[in-house]
């Protein structure tokens, strides 16, 4: 069974400029990359050996903008790093873990993807990531 | 000016056992230690090289208590290693943060911490970790 690190820290935001100024201001966060999904606009940042995903919805309806209309900006997700994500799902749903994407999916950076409810996960929406180029 | 590595992320719970089982089954986390401080319990796990630090609170008026009440459990805070909290809280001071802790103080698992309010972080509560002896 994997052992998965943190792989990044994902953070709802109103304004993706704007928090990315604060975060290189406040903790010295180190660009890596922008990218633009259907639902989010997303900046990523180096925090030593760590990540932060800034996560801007485009547009109310989308779940980042319901997140937002609800709960306000902060702490969004955590996503953790897995070498294979399909086996992973498999494990997680045979734990009977309610899973977000039944199969692995393209989410931002070139990464594949999944998300896992946050029923499942004691209130903590969780992401895999296995990595692709970034 | 420091760049700092996420050292943990908290999250809040309502039963620290059950949540500990829970994260030790999803996503294979390794206990590392146990801590009660005088508003809370903790439990600190290794998720590889990256830590989640479960929080539950001792009675409903404490600020994590108060926290689950009015948003479930959850992602709590972030926190980010630093080498001299004294000097990182006098740079945010000065960069216009509003710090919870003036001062660095005795925090969890041997380690001298600080908070950051949410609302100089665009809605996330930052812990600026030192580490002592875990």
């Amino acid at each position: 069974m994997a052992v998965n690190r943190i792989d990044h820290v994902g953070i709802a935001v109103d304004d993706l400029e704007a928090a990315q100024a604060l975060y290189e201001r406040l903790w010295g966060a180190v660009f890596i990359a922008r990218d633009a999904l259907p639902d989010t606009d997303c900046v990523l940042l180096a925090t030593g050996d760590t990540k932060i995903e800034l996560v801007a919805p485009r547009g109310p309806e989308t779940p980042v903008g319901k997140f937002l209309a609800s709960r306000g900006p902060g702490m969004h997700h955590v996503a953790f790093e897995v070498d294979d994500i399909a086996s992973e799902l498999r494990r997680l749903a045979a734990e009977g873990a309610e899973l977000v994407d039944q199969e692995p999916r393209a989410g931002a950076f070139g990464h594949t993807v999944a998300f896992v409810h946050p029923r499942s996960v004691g209130g903590v929406l969780a992401e895999l990531v296995a990595h692709g180029p970034e």
